[in-house]
C-alpha cells in the first residue's frame, strides 16, 4: 500500500541481485522474513481486512439447516447442529469475520444439544420459532422470538427442545479470534440438560431483570452479564419509546429516525461480554444512516421489515432474517423501505479494550 | 480513649505547670493547638460519633407537617417546606447524622415548591400519598407509594402538586457532608415548575427504564444515575422473587429470610449517586439480621409491617413510616414480627471511594 | 444566602406567629428542625467555609516547639508531641481546614515517638535538618530537609531521633475529615520502634523508587502508595528540568514560569493517598499566577525563597517555613520575587472521588 | 481434540452418505461450514497453537543482518532494515507468534530509517551498540546497551545513526494481532528524523523519569506511557536491589533467586502499551523456575549470562542475545547457569483486558 519509489525493493544489477538470493535463503533457512518485502501487506494504510462484505439469505440458511436435522443427528462430539458463515474472503473457515463467528443452529422437535463449557463468549438471538430452553449453569431459560440470550465464558449450557417442533436461531460466538490468540478452553459436561424444567422466565431473569435494581446478595462488579436473557418486549418498547420521544421533540434516538440499544451488563453498565457487543437497531421506514467506516467487524441480522445496505460500492436488498457482515473499515450504511428492525453483534469491546478504535464518517452533501 | 499512663499529660511540679501554662497560653495566641491533650477525641479507638441512634415516629412527623402546612406558605427563598431530623447528638442541626439530612416534605393541594438546583445530591422516597410530579431538568416524574426518585446534582428540580389533596414524603441529602466538606453550590431556577404536564411515567424512565438495554444514543458512564424513577412494582417484583428463589432452594438472599436490593446506576452499575446509597429491605416474618458494626452512617423507614430495630444496647418497636438513624460504628440489627418491609440510604460511597469501609459482625453464640 | 423576598419567612399578624411558636416549640421538642429558616446557611450559593485563610510563621512554630521539647516528654498516651494549626475561623479546634490537619512535629536528641497506626492517612515533610528515621512497619525511613515521606493508613509507624540533636518537620493527616465522617480507628504498637538501624534509604525505595519499573512480586494497585519516601533530589531535579524545557521552547511547565509536580502512587499514577494530594510548586523570580477558586481545602509551606500569596482580598509576604491555608473556594495567587519553592497538600482526592471538584479563573484584563 | 464417540460424524450407509454429500456441497455453494466437523480444531480442549516454541541464535541473526546493511539501502517504501523471526509453525509469515512481532534491525554509520507512524504499538530493547537516536514526534531518544524505549501506537517516530559505526537492537510489535483483527492504520513521515540533535537523555524523559513524580501539565492517565526510554542503569539497580533484600530476608523477589520487573506506564501503573507487557527478569546462578502454563505468548532474550529454558519437552541452551519464543499454554522453565538476565515482552494485556488471562503450575514432586 505504502506509495512512492521503494528504495528497498528497487532494481539491482545481477551480481547484487545473485547475492540478495543468497540472503533472502539465509532468511528462509533460518526462520527469519525481512520487513521491507512485506510491509504493505502487514501495514496498510487502512485496515485491509480478508473478510469481504457478505449477505446470507435466511431462507437458504434455514433450508439447509432443516435438511441437516433430517440427516445429521444432535450429540456428543459434534456437540451442536450450528451451521457457520463461512466468509468468502477466509478460505472456507467458519468465520462470518476474523474475530466472529455466527450460524444457524437447528435442534428437532424432542432434541437435546449436550452440556459443555468454554472460555469462547457465546450467545443465542432467536428470529422465529419457541420452544427450547437453554440451560445456563443448571437454570432454564426460554428462548422466544426476539430474545437475546448469553451464555458467557466458562458457563455449562446445553439446549433442549420441549416440543415436538423444531426451532433454529443464531449463534454468536468470539471463536476465530479465541482461536487466532489461542486462549480457548472447553470442557464436556452432562449429555442431558441438567434441567428439564421450561418455565416461561429464567431464575437469572428473576434475580437480574429489574431496571436498575441490584440483590445485594451480589455486591460486586461480574466481568459478563448475569441477566441470561434479554426478552423482545423490553427491546421492542425501549425503541418504540425513543421514536415516540423523537416525535415529542425530545432527544432519544442516535439520529433521525434511528432508534438503538444496546445490551449491557447491569453490574457495569459495559458491554455483556469481554469481546462481544450486541445492539438493536430500528429505523423508520425512509430514514437512512450516513456510510460509517469503523476499526472492527459485525454481523447483522434482519429481524423485521425491508431496506437496503451498502457495503463499500454494492448494494443489496434485504428482508426478515438476512444476515450480512461488515468487515472492519468497510463504509456501511442503511436505507429503511418499511420500519426496519435490525440486530447486530460486533468485536467493538476488544478495539475499545485495545484503545484501537475509530470511526470515520465522510462529510456528505445532501 | 488511648489506654495506660499517659506521659506527656503527667502531673507536674508547680514551677513546671506554670512554664506549661505560659506555652499553652503560647499555643493559643498563635492559633495552635497540641495533639497530645486531644488525641483520645480526636483519633479514638473506634468511631466515636457525636450522632446518637435515635426513632421518629411518622405519625409525629406527619401531623407537624400538616400544621406546617396550614401555617407556612411554600416558596422561593424558603425553598422547601422539608423538616429535618436532627439528630439528638447534634446541638440542633437539622443533621440525621454527620454526614446525611433526611426531611419530611410535605405539599399542599395545588401548591408548587420553585426549581433550583444545587451541588448537593438529592432523592424522594414516598411512603404514602400520590398526586405530585417532581419536575427534574424539564422532566415531570409522578412519585407515588414506593417510588425512589431521583433528582442528582446540579440538575433543576421543583415540584407541584396537581391535586387538591396534600402529600408528603420524605428528602435524602448530603447536606451535611457538602456543608462540612465546603462543596456546596446553589442556585434558583423558576418559580414554576417548567413543565406542567402529569403524565404517569417520565421521559428519564421511557430511556433508561428498560432492564438491561441503553439508549445508544448516550453511550458513556454518567456519573449519576439517569434513571429518574425507581418504581414500586419493580422493587417488589424484585423482593418477591429473591424470597421465592429461596424458598425453591436457590442463593438469591442476602441471609435466610432477609431479601434486599441497591438501586444502581444503569450505566456503571455503582450506586445512583456519588455520595449517597440506597436500599430496600425485606424480611420475612420473624426473621432476624446479626448485629453489625459498619463504618458511616444510615438512615432507615420502615415502608410496610413491624418489627424491632436493636441500635447499641436499645431495642424500640418500629410500625409503618418510623425512621430511625444509625450513626457509624454503632451495632444495629433488625427483627421482623410481620413481613417487614424498609427503606434505607447511606453514605457508603463516600467511605467506599475513600477505602474507609470496614465491617464488623460477631461471632454470636445461638 | 437566597437574596428576594422569603415567602416562607416572611412577617406574619400576631395570632399566627403564636401558631409559629408553638409549631417550632414542636419541631424542638420532637428533634426536628425546618428547612426554610436555615437554607440560606446550609446551603449557599456557593462554599463559605467556616474556616479562613490564614497565615503561620515558621519562626514562631519553631520557637514554640523547641519550649514544648524542653516541657513535654513524648511517650506513650499523648503519641506525638505535635502541635496543630488551629484555625481561627474553626473555634480553637486543631484543624488547619475543615478536612486537614497539619501540625509541626519536634524530637530531641535521642527521643523516639512511639509506634502506633490509624485509619487517617499521614506523611512528614521536612523543611530542615535531619537526623530522625520515621519507622514504617519495620522500615527505617531517613527524613532529611526537602523529602516528603508516607505513612499512609492503617501502617504502624514511630519516630526516632538517631542524634544528639532535635529535629522538627510538618505533619499533614485527614484526621478533621475522619473525625467529622466517623471513621477512625486507632491502634497503639511498641513502644520503641522496631527497628532502629539508620540506612540512608529504606527498604521501600530499593523496591519502589526505579522510574517506570514495578517489583513483579506486587503486580496489582495498591490503595496508597508503596513508595515511603520521595526524595529531594528528585523532585528539585524534575522541577529544574521543566523549567530548563520552558527555557528550550517545549511544554513542560504549567503556565509560563511556573513548575509543578505531582506526588505519586506508582502502582496508579493517582494520588499518594485516597484522601490526600501532595504537590511541589517552583516560581520562577518574578512570576505569578492567576487568581484561582477550587473546591476543597490545601495548605502549603514556603521550603525556599519569598514571595507574596493573595488570599481572598489580603497579601501576605511569605519568607522560608511560613505556612498558610486556603479554604475552600477562596481565590488564592502567589508572586515570587525569589525563586519560589513551595509545598502543597489538600483534600482534592476527596473532591475529585465524589465528583464535587470545580476551579474557576476569573478572566484578568492585563 | 474432544474424546469419546462423536454421534454427528458418525459412519453412515452409503444412501445418507450421497444425501449428506449433497448437503455439504450446499454448505460450501452458499459460504456456510457445520461446526460439527470441525469443533476439535475449532475449540481444543485447551490452546492449541500453530505457533511452536523456537530459538534463534543472536550470532545467526546478526551476521545476516550485516549481510542485510551491505545488500539493502534502507529508506522510504521498505522504511526500516528490520528482519522479523518467523515462528517455523505458522508458514513463513514473520511472525514470531500469532500476536507479537519480533525483528532485529540494524543502522549502517549515518544511516536514517525515515519517520512514519502507525497504530500498531512497538518498542525496542538493546543488547549491544550505541549511537543510534530513536526520533519519537520530534524527541531524539539515546538507544545505548541494556535500555527499553517506547514508540506506542500513532507516534512518529525515525531511527539516525549519529555515528560511522553499525548498531543492531530488536524491536518488538503487535503487528500480527494488528494484521489478523484488521486495525491497523499507517502514515509516512518527514524522510529525515525532524531532530538530528544527539542529548545523552530525551526530552520525555526529562518530564517523566523522576520516580513518582508527575508533571502538574499532564494530570490525566495517558493510554501509553509517555516515559520513551527505560535506562539500563535504573532496571539493573531495581534487580539488584531486589537480590538484596532478599539475602537481607525481606519480600522482593518473585521466588527465590528470581527478581523481576515490569516496565511500567507511569500515569496508570499498568502496562507502558494497552498491547504489550515488558518485563526484565534477573536469575542467581543455579536458580530454576517451576514449570508454568500461560494463556498468551511472549518473546525473550538473553540480555547477560547463559543457562537453559524447557519448552514443552525440549531443552535448549541459551547464551547472550539469543532469543526464543513461547506460544500459548507450553509450559516453559528456565535454570541459570551464571546469573543470568533476560528481557521478556508478552500479549499479557491482552489477555488480561478480555478476561482470558489463566496460569497453570503443575505441582512438582521435589
Amino acid at each position: 500500500m505504502p506509495e512512492g519509489p521503494d528504495l528497498m525493493n528497487a532494481p539491482v544489477d545481477a551480481a547484487t541481485q545473485l547475492e540478495l538470493d543468497r540472503l533472502y535463503a539465509g532468511f528462509e533457512a533460518e526462520n527469519l522474513a525481512p520487513l521491507w518485502t512485506q510491509l504493505g501487506d502487514l501495514m496498510p494504510m487502512v485496515p485491509a481486512p480478508k473478510a469481504v462484505p457478505h449477505v446470507w439469505r435466511w431462507k437458504t440458511l434455514y433450508d439447509l439447516a432443516r435438511r441437516s436435522g433430517d440427516l445429521v443427528p444432535v450429540g456428543r462430539g459434534g456437540e451442536r447442529r450450528a451451521i457457520g458463515l463461512a466468509n468468502p474472503g477466509l478460505g472456507g473457515a467458519a468465520y462470518a469475520t476474523s474475530t466472529l463467528w455466527c450460524a444457524i443452529q437447528y435442534l428437532g422437535g424432542h432434541e437435546t444439544a449436550p452440556e459443555h463449557r468454554h472460555s469462547q463468549n457465546a450467545f443465542r438471538f432467536v428470529i422465529e420459532g419457541e420452544g427450547v430452553w437453554t440451560v445456563v449453569n443448571g437454570d432454564p431459560v426460554a428462548m422466544r422470538r426476539g430474545d437475546f440470550l448469553l451464555t458467557s465464558a466458562w458457563n455449562f449450557h446445553g439446549h433442549h427442545n420441549d416440543t415436538a417442533n423444531p426451532m433454529a436461531w443464531i449463534d454468536g460466538l468470539d471463536i476465530p479470534l479465541a482461536h487466532y490468540i489461542d486462549s480457548g478452553f472447553f470442557e464436556f459436561g452432562s449429555e442431558r440438560v441438567t434441567d428439564e424444567a421450561s418455565p416461561s422466565i429464567s431464575r437469572s431473569e428473576r434475580l437480574w431483570s429489574h431496571p436498575g435494581l441490584r440483590p445485594l446478595s451480589v455486591p460486586d462488579a461480574q466481568v459478563a452479564s448475569p441477566l441470561a436473557a434479554y426478552r423482545w418486549e423490553h427491546t421492542d418498547a425501549a425503541l418504540r419509546e425513543q421514536l415516540a420521544l423523537e416525535d415529542e421533540g425530545y432527544p432519544a434516538t442516535l439520529a433521525p429516525g434511528h432508534a438503538g440499544i444496546r445490551f449491557s451488563n447491569p453490574t457495569t453498565g459495559g458491554d455483556v461480554m469481554p469481546t462481544l457487543r450486541a445492539e438493536f437497531h430500528r429505523l423508520r421506514a425512509g430514514a437512512s444512516t450516513d456510510p460509517r467506516h469503523e476499526v472492527g467487524s459485525s454481523v447483522w441480522q434482519v429481524f423485521e421489515g425491508s431496506g437496503t445496505v451498502v457495503l463499500g460500492d454494492t448494494e443489496q436488498r434485504l428482508e426478515t432474517g438476512d444476515l450480512f457482515v461488515v468487515p472492519s473499515w468497510v463504509p456501511w450504511s442503511l436505507h429503511a423501505d418499511t420500519q426496519f428492525d435490525l440486530f447486530r453483534f460486533s468485536d467493538a469491546p476488544l478495539m475499545e479494550r485495545l484503545h484501537l478504535n475509530r470511526t470515520y464518517v465522510p462529510e456528505v452533501s445532501r
